[in-house]
C-alpha cells in the first residue's frame, strides 16, 4: 500500500482529506499542485512531504526553460517555493536541500541531463525512505512484547511516509512477527488524522485498534490499559526535543506521570542537528475554523468565538524514553547518544 | 438567561443539542420526554437534570390516575425510571430523592395535594439551584485574580443548572466584579459541549474566550498561559475525588505536572458521601458511533472501527487544589474537612 505513486513519470497520490470516506487518487501536474496538496494536508506525514516534494520538483522541471541558467534560477526559486509551505517538518527541507545540492554539483550540464538528476535524486529518496521505515520498524519491533497494549497519536504509518510509517512501521513489524498486540489511535484534532487515517489503516491492515478521544489517553493509562506510547516526529533538535502533532506533549506528560515509556520513532532526516533545543522549532499556526468547524463540516462554535490552532507542538527531550531510528534506538544521554549516532 | 422555563404549568427546556447553531425550546409534555431530553443531552449538566428531573415528575403527577395508592404506586415507579436515565451525576437522584421523601412523608393526603407537594418540592429545588451558584460565584471569585487566564472543561455555566452554573459562576462573578480575566475554553470530545455551550454562552455575555482542542490545553500551561484551572463535578466523594466529564483528569494531570491550581466547583448537592473513593462511582458509557462521528454529522472512522466512550472520568483528590462549594471553598485534607462542610 503506498500514499504516492510515480509511474509513467507521471506523480499520483492518495487526497488524504477524503479519507477514510473516500480513495481518491489525484495527479500533480504543476509545481503549485504540489504546493496545493501539501498545504491542504492532502499529502501529509513529515518523511512522505519530503520524497513528494523532491519528486513536486521533477514534475516542474519537465516545463519548458529558455536556458540552463534561467532553468537553474527558477530552480532555486521552486525549492523556496515548496521549503515555505509548510514550516515544522524539517524532513521537507532536507529533502529539498539534497535535491538541490545535487542539481548544484551538476549545474553546467545540459537541461536535460539536470532534469535526470533530479529524478534519480527523488527515486533515491523515495527508496530510502522505504528502507528507513523497515529498519525503525525491525528496531522498534524489538522493544514490544506479545500483550502489549500500545497508544499513538495522529498518523505515523503509511500515508506519512512512503513505506510502512514509522510509529507504525514499529507495530506492523510486532504484528507481522506474530506478536498479540492492541493499537489505541487518539483522535488527534483538529484534523483527527488519527481516526481517519490511523483507525482506517490499521483496520485495514488487520491490526486490532481502538478509537478514542484525545482526553480519554490519561484516564486509560490510570487505569494499567496502555503499556507502551510511539509517536512519529516532525522535527528532533540536538538535544532529542521533539516537535510532533499538536497533543503529543500532553500524552507525554501523562506517560511520565503513569511512569509509562513513551517512544518516538523517526528516520535519521528527522533531525536538525542545527537546533539545541525545542524552543527554535518554528511552529506551524493554522487557520482558526479548523478549531471552530470540524473538517469545515460542521460548525461548533460561532465564527466571532477566538481561536488557538497551533499545529505543532514541542515534547521536551526528558519526557522521551527512547528514540527508535533506522540506525538503532536511541537512549539518554540523548544529546552525546544523537550525535554519536546521527551526527557523522 | 435560563437553559429551563416552568411557566403557566408547563414545563420548556432549550435543546442543548441544537446549540450553537439553533437556538430551539422544546416542551416537557409527557414522562418520557423528559426521560429522552436527558438521555440525549438535551437537557445535561448535573445540577440542572437535577432540578429538570423534578419537574419531570410533576408533569407526570398531571396525568390520570385511580387511587391514591395507584399514584403513589407509579410515582414509584416514575423515581427509578428517571433515576436510572443517567448514572454518573448524583445531583438526579439527589434531587429525585429529595421529592420522593417529600411525597412519602404525605401520601395518605389527596392526590391533588400530592401533586401540589411535588410542584412546591421542584420550585424549591429550582430556586435553591439558583442561590447555591450565586453562593459558588462569590466564594469563588475570591480566588481570582484580574489578569488570571483560567482554563475550564466541558460546560458548567447557566446551560449546565437553573442559575450561572458552578464552574462558569465563578468567571460571571469575577467578570462582573471588574476583574480582567480571559477564559480557553476545551473543546471537550466527543460531545463538545465546551466548543458549543461554554464558548457560546461566554461570548454571549462578553467574557473574552479563546476555544482550544482538547490537546492543547498541555501546551499552553507549559508556555505559562494558564493561571488556574476551573472545572465542575457530576459526583464528589467523602474523600474528594470528582468525577467528571471525561477529559478532566487528563487536565488535572497537567496541571499537577505543571504546578498550576486545580479547582472543582459544585454545590452541596453533588457531594456522594455514602461513596468512599473514586473507584466506586459509575461511569456511563456512551454509544461509541459518538466518537466515530462528530455529532453524528461527520464520520470520521469507519463503523467496523472499535471505539471506547466512558462519559465521565474520575480525578484522584491528590491532584484537586481546593473544591468551591455554596458553602464555602475546602481544602486538603478533603476527607475531614468535606465531613465538617458537608456531612451536616
Amino acid at each position: 500500500m503506498n500514499a504516492i505513486k510515480f509511474k509513467n513519470n507521471r506523480l499520483f497520490y492518495i487526497d488524504q482529506t477524503a479519507l477514510p470516506v473516500k480513495e481518491v487518487w489525484k495527479e500533480c501536474l504543476r509545481l503549485e499542485d504540489g504546493w496545493s496538496a501539501i498545504k491542504k494536508l492532502e499529502v501529509r506525514g513529515a518523511p512522505l512531504i519530503g520524497v513528494f516534494a523532491a519528486y513536486c520538483l521533477y514534475i516542474w522541471s519537465k516545463g519548458p526553460v529558455s536556458s540552463g541558467k534561467d532553468f537553474m534560477r527558477r530552480f532555486a526559486r521552486a525549492v523556496v517555493y515548496l521549503r515555505e509551505c509548510r514550516p515544522t517538518a524539517v524532513n521537507l527541507a532536507w529533502a529539498l536541500k539534497r535535491v538541490m545540492l545535487a542539481v548544484e554539483a551538476n549545474q553546467d550540464k545540459p537541461v536535460t541531463q539536470l532534469r535526470e538528476i533530479i529524478l534519480n535524486e527523488a527515486q533515491a529518496i523515495h527508496d530510502e525512505d522505504v528502507l528507513l521505515c523497515a529498519r525503525i520498524g525491525e528496531y522498534g519491533n524489538k522493544l514490544i512484547k506479545s500483550g502489549d497494549n500500545i497508544l499513538t497519536h495522529c498518523n505515523a504509518g503509511f500515508l506519512a511516509t512512503s513505506g510502512d510509517g514509522t510509529a507504525l512501521s514499529v507495530i506492523y513489524a510486532a504484528h507481522a512477527a506474530g506478536k498479540k498486540i492492541h493499537v489505541f489511535a487518539d483522535e488527534t484534532r483538529p484534523l483527527l488524522q488519527g481516526a481517519r487515517l490511523t483507525a482506517w489503516e490499521l483496520s485495514r491492515n488487520n491490526v486490532p485498534v481502538t478509537l478514542i478521544c484525545d482526553n480519554m489517553a490519561a484516564v486509560l493509562m490510570a487505569k494499567d490499559k496502555i503499556d507502551k506510547i510511539i509517536v512519529g516526529a516532525d522535527r528532533i533538535t540536538a538535544a532529542g526535543d521533539v516537535a510532533n502533532k499538536i497533543g503529543t506533549y500532553s500524552v507525554a506528560v501523562n506517560a511520565a506521570y503513569h511512569k509509562i515509556p513513551f517512544y518516538v520513532a523517526a528516520p535519521f532526516s528527522t533531525f536538525d542537528l542545527t537546533l539545541k533545543s525545542g524552543d527554535e522549532i518554528p511552529i506551524e499556526e493554522r487557520a482558526h475554523d479548523e478549531v471552530r468547524t470540524v473538517l469545515g463540516k460542521v460548525t461548533i462554535a460561532p465564527k466571532k468565538v477566538n481561536a488557538y490552532n497551533p499545529s505543532f507542538d514541542v515534547t521536551p527531550a526528558k519526557l522521551v524514553t527512547a528514540i527508535i531510528t533506522d540506525r538503532g534506538v536511541v537512549y539518554p544521554p540523548f544529546k552525546q547518544n544523537i550525535k554519536k549516532l546521527i551526527g557523522q
